[in-house]
């Protein structure tokens, strides 16, 4: 149920040390064709590790043999020698599997400003390469995990085809892309730009609406390789379909899994005039760290979702502050920009998910964000990363 | 050293019952003049409190004869039935001082959502006109304190003149303007129109540069009054000057009192192509949870810096990311957007201030953003406040 559940690939997850826990922290996902169809999104931050610097160029063709990632070190701000790092660590990997190093995408994720130590990387990696096994999925999506406390796996069944993927990201998850590493496999056969226009549609409704702390990664990647060894041709409607529902469920996961929270929080905003009005308003909510610390508490506090709602400028999103309603699981504590239902109605305690609805009534558009709250256990997770 | 402290002031703070703690939380403000010169600025949420609607109207003509405040509720998102009460404050006091209800300013700060009660309200109004006093400054400084720890006065004299004040703010500090409610009273002889402008230019490179948690209020009034009383006609500059420090004073004494708080950061950005652009970068800074949760943990993590450095887009700020430079507390752990000194060098656990300097290397300009850590305390302190 993983990158290894559609045919034509092979995966491994080794540890080689890179942790100082010795967990796993090597993974390898070899395609083996016929087909080596690729695309990738990554982050947008200016500030780019290495690795995306490198498997940006790599993917360019459409073509990916093999995708390496090591977790232990994001070689993000590393300077030129760390690009060398990734190259080395590219043709090291394209040596073992006997193909091009322009064919091997390179992830990495872990402390920035650190070089990775090579020598144990490149143990790793072949060790990697002897464990390849075609049910080496789940050992692979364990040994990316950073502060992640499960591996995320998925899998979509089509007609005679999959998708499947991991992913790992539990913190610094931010919109452009959520600090994160994934993989999406198919043996759908399908061309490279017809897999670049579904891998960035799906993102962007799936990775990019997740916004855990408002944190924007130096090292995002999600990559999408199809084997085609299905051999059944699809059509691109429905590989979409399959591959936003798979990254969905990776997204989910993530939200699911994020440091700290105690809460999941969907900030959905009807009403907008556009799609991107609608985002804008969410994201705004998503990111107010006095309503996400109230959540926390269990405290509907209304007055933080309009606060944060009125932050959005005219020009990003039309709306009339005064026709602005909130619901907050269902029950509509403001209405049109002031109080309504008693927040005491309204019981945070009672599950992990919560509902925020903003209605602008200025358009018909909507988009959810996802996010959590801000907790104790967040600032502790977070305090001690590093040290 | 506060409001009363120029001539031509009384002020007064009593504890109406707004608060369930019995703490004062009605303040008066009085200028008898000879001038009753008066400019403000307003928060730049969309979401604005009633009092903030009520006040900017009043205060467009430049003339004022008294500011009220209130602690324990911040009258906003509370409909046509708030915006009433604020004008039937403003007309309780003007018929209590014996002047125009348009030339009475109100401020109130708390909770959103809820109304105020009003008799207590009035009944505070009236206790806060019988104890005017030309010493009354330290009182009403106290009286609208809400999760502030220490009441914040500044002082500046001049050549014959002087400029005081009182503010109040300890979370949802953010620009446009930190949550907070500020009097500066002087009593120099100065015209609207020049009240008006060193207001604005004072506020700019003051309390919008205060950051605490990025959450914007809808409540922000920062209100200057002068009374003449001096006779002395300063220089707008030499005014500006004066005012501009009682501002710089107020604002760090905001963020030295914030929420939770145990680090001051002081994020400063050289090498900006402008001050816009060093101002955004700055802010992206001390708005990365990340960052300020590794400072909380005394940890010198500067990827997270420039994690948040590249999130500025390039038409808001042009710069090369392989050539940023980052120090903190003056050890430079990040050269040419890669590894600097060891961030082993960095001591954050020896003092409450923390000096981050990013340069960009992409022109001249330069600007500081304040901020603080993300604690435990903080958390705490947001996820019970209303209940």
């Amino acid at each position: 149920m993983t990158v290894t559940a559609p045919r034509g690939f092979r995966a491994a997850g080794v540890a080689a040390g890179l942790k100082s826990s010795g967990a796993p922290d090597v993974a390898l996902v070899v395609n083996d064709g016929p087909l080596q169809v690729a695309a990738a999104v990554f982050t947008s931050n200016r500030v780019q590790a290495a690795p995306v610097l490198w498997s940006r160029q790599a993917v360019a063709d459409g073509v990916v043999h093999a995708v390496v990632l090591n977790s232990g070190g994001a070689n993000a701000c590393t300077g030129p020698e760390g690009f060398l790092d990734t190259h080395r660590t590219a043709e090291h990997v394209a040596e073992v599997l006997g193909c091009s190093a322009g064919d091997v995408l390179v992830c990495s994720t872990g402390l920035i400003g650190e070089r990775l130590p090579m020598d144990l990387l490149r143990t790793g990696v072949d060790a990697a390469a002897g464990a390849l096994a075609a049910d080496g999925g789940p050992a692979a999506a364990r040994a990316i995990m950073t502060t992640d406390s499960v591996p995320k796996t998925t899998y979509v069944e089509g007609d005679g085809w999959s998708v499947g993927g991991m992913a790992k990201g539990a913190g610094m998850l931010a919109p452009g892309l959520a600090t994160m590493l994934c993989v999406v496999t198919t043996d759908a056969v399908v061309a490279a730009d017809a897999a670049d226009a579904v891998l960035r549609d799906a993102t962007r409704v799936t990775f990019d609406r997740v916004d855990s702390d408002g944190c924007m990664s130096t090292n995002d990647t999600v990559v999408l390789l199809s084997s085609g060894a299905s051999g059944v041709e699809v059509e691109p409607a429905a590989l979409a379909d399959a591959v936003t529902r798979a990254c969905a469920d990776l997204a989910r996961q993530l939200v699911a899994d994020a440091e700290g929270a105690s809460h999941d929080v969907a900030v959905t905003v009807r009403g907008a005039g556009t799609e991107e009005a609608a985002v804008a308003v969410a994201r705004a909510v998503t990111r107010s760290n006095l309503f996400k610390a109230a959540v926390f508490g269990n405290d509907p506090n209304w007055g933080r979702v309009l606060a944060a709602v009125g932050t959005v400028p005219v020009e990003v999103a039309a709306f009339d502050a005064d026709r602005v309603d909130v619901s907050i699981n269902g029950v509509q504590v403001c209405r049109a920009g002031g109080v309504g239902e008693p927040r005491e109605l309204v019981d945070l305690a009672a599950a992990r998910e919560v509902h925020v609805e903003v209605d602008l009534h200025a358009g018909d558009a909507s988009a959810t964000v996802w996010t959590n709250d801000l907790t104790h256990d967040y600032v502790h997770e977070n305090s001690a990363y590093s040290t």
